[in-house]
């Protein structure tokens, strides 16, 4: 019986598995395969305009503009022309990738009005750059950053009218890339479909500040060495929600994500995690853990970064990318060192935290004196925001061209 | 200007979040949500049924069957009725939270053509156990395993004509559960799908065993303690196409995923590993990783050691479920202690394993004389089969009844 199998579903599996790895190289490979083409745009614009939603109605990524930018790829063909549509649902086959290999990795951009009325971006290519290490990192494909850059504003743009004109309100930008390729058998995607929707978003702190306290999580670690910790990937946020959750019921706002037995600080939730304290050099320093590949590259991570070499070091502030550890926080904060903690991310830019509890003992972070956040947190808010409005001019600040 | 913003949306969303919180807990809690109702199936037969493809033109997972069967759940609903339906595409918003933060788990299972022509499934409880498992780790739902398997047996059955009569081929079953929440905030999601689709495969080995040889990676780490490395999450599984792929650019066929600087031994690609050897004490044994967190639970895996627990320990076999280190295994095989290794998963059954590439240096495995295999996996995979296929009545094979 065995000799009747001539050609073996096994030998095809493994054939076409060849030809996936295959084609997957050379369309990496391939400097000369289709890139993205702005010029090859084709819009087709809705029917049915949604009307605005109040400012007050809007919240976080649940209503959104009247169109979406799409640009399919395939190995074979490289990037296909791209397409602004109506906002419309996805026609799947329940055999793509996505839906069973979490082939999935996304940003989160923001356009913002000016007090001219002018449309911003907030260093998308920072943005661009993460989103083509995510992409790289579970197979899928890479692309130009200034191309799809490009094609982000001319959507932009278009949904321009979404765009809340008050200070702190915005559009939040949400590119995706999807493996959308049919088949069960484990490769890199033949098939790929990168698209951009867009959500009216309000300001995280409509009325001031509001400092959280966090839960150090010890059941669950989030990343390590090796691992896909620093990339945009869907596969990092699925399993979050859980020991978020476990953080909530116990009245907590959001959880400090730790590492190792050292207890090393990581991230708070899906934001960076910022400490300013007197070290133990009786120097004021504010840290943030390393890039050591288990920590998200945050845009606003990043700028903070840069922000306070700026303006911190020059009034003897030490900036630091290094680990540190729940035992050294609580050290600092019962020696009266501890000044400031804070998260950092898109959605919020700043997330002042008041209190942390940590293997049953709340340390408790210094506000400024009737406030929901200390002075640093409050500062970077401010030069953010200064810079993300054009209030200041600012190389990282792009204005969309009429 | 900030006191206009009286219902705020960033207050909204903190609101919808601890909404969709609550809405988590109360499902997870609400013994009385309406579980899986297997009486209220609906069939919606295809007025259009595929011809059947002939056996040796099956690709694994390429080709699928007449129908699916979905369920779909709510917060608010518990599960929803279930239904079989034509084999259709997936309408989502491109917001729905499986594209962006990879809220996907699933299973493989497999459905024989025993000599009778009766249809046999292969311990469903264990998939079963394990789907759950995963769905709770990333907030999905849980439901009763037997009823979702009275479920799959319809199915099953409905596309019988689907399941190839040859001894090695089956009909490969695919449950998984997505989450569908319309939304960019991240927390549990309020809806998702569980669906079923099924692909007829052919034998791994259609031509008798052929054992591969295997890259040690050492610059990605599948799993970690306190991480998600032992549900069956597509998490899991984008992540390690790259390092697969690094591995077949130089020729070999799978990556071995090792773990520490000790280089304990965990999975071979996407199957779990056993290693047999002359141990220090001298004794026959036939070892693979324990479930410390960071192995999946192979049903596979468990199968072989229940197996081995009955036909090799009284034979003098000591079976572990011990950590185990490349150093290890390159010492026994330098001195003339390593017997064989294979590894283990549903699509293969057994896969034996020929040579291990570690830090540049190759540690050749044993093979029976002539063959592609070593004698302990052939026993294995011929054990297995034999119950698979009913050749020998075995609790593990279920029988569909009529």
């Amino acid at each position: 019986m065995l000799a009747r199998r001539l050609r073996p579903s096994a030998a095809r599996w493994s054939q076409q598995c060849s030809q996936q790895w295959a084609r997957a190289y050379s369309a990496q490979a391939a400097k000369g395969s289709p890139d993205i083409d702005p010029s090859a745009l084709t819009v087709e614009k809705t029917s049915s305009p949604k009307a605005l939603l109040d400012s007050k109605d809007l919240i976080f990524g649940r209503n959104f503009t009247d169109h979406m930018l799409s640009i399919e790829w395939t190995a074979q063909d490289g990037w296909l022309p791209p397409r602004i549509t109506p906002y419309q649902n996805l026609s799947l086959d329940p055999s793509a990738c996505v839906f069973h290999y979490a082939f999935t990795c996304f940003e989160g951009m923001k356009a913002y009005k000016d007090s001219k009325d002018r449309v911003r971006l907030f260093r998308p290519d920072r943005n661009m750059h993460r989103l083509n290490r995510s992409s790289s990192r579970i197979a899928l494909p890479t692309f130009s950053g200034e191309k799809f850059t490009e094609l982000i504003q001319k959507f932009v743009k278009m949904e321009e009218r979404f765009i809340p004109k008050q200070k702190g309100y915005s559009l939040y930008i949400r590119p995706t890339i999807i493996g959308t390729q049919n088949t069960l058998g484990i490769g890199p995607p033949g098939s790929a479909l990168l698209y951009v929707i867009a959500s009216p978003v309000g300001p995280y702190y409509p009325t001031g500040f509001k400092a959280i306290s966090l839960e150090a999580t010890e059941s669950a670690v989030r990343a390590w060495p090796g691992g896909v910790g620093d990339r945009k990937l869907g596969a990092n946020y699925a399993p979050c929600i859980v020991p978020q959750m476990d953080a909530a019921k116990r009245g907590y706002q959001q959880n400090l994500w730790l590492f190792g037995e050292e207890g090393y600080v990581t991230e708070v939730g899906t934001m960076n995690m910022f400490v300013a304290w007197v070290n133990e050099d009786g120097v004021k320093e504010l840290i943030t853990a390393p890039l050591d590949g288990t920590i998200l590259e945050g845009v606003t991570r990043e700028s903070i970064l840069e922000l306070a070499r700026e303006k911190l070091v020059p009034e003897g502030w030490k900036v630091s990318e290094q680990k540190f550890t729940m035992a050294q926080m609580k050290k600092a904060a019962d020696e009266g060192r501890l000044l400031e903690a804070f998260g950092a991310g898109t959605a919020a830019v700043v997330s002042p935290v008041k209190a942390i509890t940590w293997r049953g003992e709340e340390i408790k972070i210094p506000l400024s004196p009737g406030k929901e956040t200390g002075p640093l947190a409050e500062s970077f808010w401010n030069w953010m925001l200064a810079i993300q409005y054009g209030e200041v001019e600012h190389p990282w600040s792009k204005v969309l061209s009429e």
